[in-house]
């Protein structure tokens, strides 16, 4: 009998960010071939893939000769158009997550629609044709409201929150208008967002890692901190929501659940991604198995590892400061000086404020420990462009 | 004030195999840019690495080429030609750990004679010209007594141990006889092996992590536990006895310092290597910092990371099994259903019964539990050599 050897399977990326690279790193220890594609040459995960298909990610030829390369192709970002990936799944490619749950999770309102079919609680939305839809929702649910586009956005860009009557046509405008896919939610004034990242292997086996409490600042994910201070009975229906969401989507691969606590500490579920997510990077350092080795598990079909928290830890962002230009790293030294501090630099070549230029992890015996700890840390590294 | 941007500094490693592969995965966490030299084309190390020099490790214009690439040097093994790294270190090039500690250290008379003239306790021992010296060594030490090739020697190649008078020629000559630097040491009958893996930086911080137990079979390590199962007073006495190690030869990097647990529960050093080492490996996931991460740290002049032990670990060996030939891997998902099993595939195409083909390690809430579950493992996973 032939024994088929796993590690010579080969794995495409779409996408060579950061998220590309950690993913390639775990790949890597495990023995895995990777080839990405992404339009970038120097890239954070082109020095570390086997292959680098150098071309837009709507170059549909070159998605084509990835999968032609790949025995298993999986993506580090949703704005993929997802017709070719239909393709090649009818043509027997395995694409995990799948094309299908990918399409429906990249537009908001139909990811949105599926949950609350499924009985999963969301906040409540309508979907947007014209500024009277949004005036519909000003009745139904009051300001502030939620003005999203459908899809394409990521760290807060494409949304807006509108406060009254007379910033709906301007706000309406801003997200493109009667050209633009948008919708409403009502606004959630809630206690603490966390986020469940799990996980489904292909025969239905799953895996969720230790709930995650968020801090956003300006819409991008600021500070992550682990166990979330949240009560027993919450985690646990969290985790029992992370589980059907996955169901509902028939999610191969990490997925992460972006919830909101309400104040009367009910979930509703905020966002879906179908992939490792910044808020699972404390998972690198802060558990058994990271969530990249678990999204590299589960699309090659290998069991899942265990989801240990080994000890509390706390995530920050390292964005980018000063102006946009060449990124140069300044306070690495100081930073890793900081007890328990782990500091991961994506290797992007250009710095633009706001821009995710990398991120530290601090691991501590107690989560206020490692908050404060964290807080000195990234006062102290900072990852600027030079012009 | 220029700031310089330590992430841009390039590292060179003379070596491509598993242990530069596990340093390029720590160096690019952080972003580093790496270089690596080794004679095969697809060594571990080469997916990974921003350059490969594909040349042989005595050649010395090849060794040059990769300094003149690299702002720092280091490698994965003792065995290299040290004149070309002094003469490179004499004309300003940055190598650690240093050549001069390197030149005693892969001498194994030379090393036992730097630590017994600091009085740091080791076997004794006598340098070989002649059959006549091991007959006086005998008179000396008395029966079994270890003969051992001074340099090129590891996992056993190049030591014999001789039981009875009527060995001493054989053995004298199987080791190539008045052609060889030959020693020889009395034989420790030995209650444990222990390494303690220590690091120090460029600016004499030292730290130590926690004391591996180690069980070798046909002389290839076999099985390190951590804790090592040894008295809290031995262990400080070992930790006190690395660092004394570590100063005697001005250490930068890491060092694993293996020592023998005597019957009377002495110390004695057995060897020493001036690199992270197989019986470290554990630390990839059992401590906050890996012994690859703390070495990349050390020779870019980073401040030490914490050693602390998050869980108790086994890590076993995958060795090569059936006949020399291309190398296949058998029983991964088995050996992934164990829990807390993680598996490092090292890529080498060629398996051979006994060569390194890959380890396992294993966490547990106690070390009894992970021994079980590394046993385990190990049985279900294979890499074969299929002609």
């Amino acid at each position: 009998m032939e024994i088929k050897d796993k590690i010579k399977e080969k794995i495409g990326i779409i996408g060579g960010g950061q998220l590309g690279k950690m993913m390639i790193l775990e790949a890597k220890k495990m023995g895995f071939y990777v080839i990405i594609l992404d339009p970038t040459k120097k890239c954070p995960a082109d020095s570390i893939a086997d292959e680098h298909i150098i071309a837009d990610f709507d170059d549909k030829a070159a998605i084509r000769k990835l999968a032609s390369k790949s025995d298993i192709l999986t993506y580090e970002f949703e704005h993929i158009g997802v017709e070719v990936l239909k393709d090649l799944e009818s043509e027997g490619h395995k694409i995990y997550p799948t094309a299908r749950s990918l399409e429906i999770i990249q537009n908001k309102f139909h990811q949105k629609n599926m949950l609350s079919q499924n009985n999963i609680p969301v906040p409540k939305f309508i979907k947007v044709s014209s500024i009277d839809d949004i005036k519909e929702a000003a009745q139904k649910f009051s300001y502030p409201l939620m003005l999203k586009s459908c899809t394409g956005g990521y760290d807060g860009k494409g949304n807006i929150v509108i406060d009254s009557p007379k910033d709906i046509k301007k706000s309406y405008q801003q997200l493109g208008g009667d050209n633009a896919k948008l919708m409403v939610e009502e606004y959630i004034p809630f206690k603490k967002e966390i986020s469940v990242l799990a996980c489904r292997g292909l025969n239905g086996e799953m895996k969720v890692f230790p709930i995650a409490e968020n801090v956003h600042k300006d819409n991008i994910l600021y500070e992550t901190k682990v166990p979330a201070s949240i009560a027993a009975s919450l985690k646990e229906k969290a985790d029992k929501l992370a589980f059907e969401v996955l169901e509902v989507f028939t999610g191969i691969g990490m997925f992460c659940v972006e919830m909101f606590v309400t104040e009367s500490d009910d979930l509703l579920i905020n966002e879906i991604a179908p992939r490792p997510h910044n808020s699972g990077h404390y998972t690198i350092e802060a558990c058994l198995t990271s969530q990249f080795e678990q999204h590299i598990r589960a699309i090659t079909s290998l069991p899942l590892g265990e989801t240990t928290l080994l000890r509390p830890a706390v995530m920050r962002n390292i964005l980018g400061s000063g102006s946009e230009g060449k990124a140069k790293v300044v306070g690495l030294e100081a930073a890793l000086a900081v007890e328990g501090v782990k500091v991961h630099i994506y290797n992007k070549n250009i710095a633009r404020p706001g821009r995710k230029m990398g991120h530290l992890c601090v691991l501590a015996e107690n989560r206020s420990e490692a908050e404060k700890r964290a807080l000195e840390a990234s006062k102290l590294i900072e990852i600027k462009g030079e012009i």
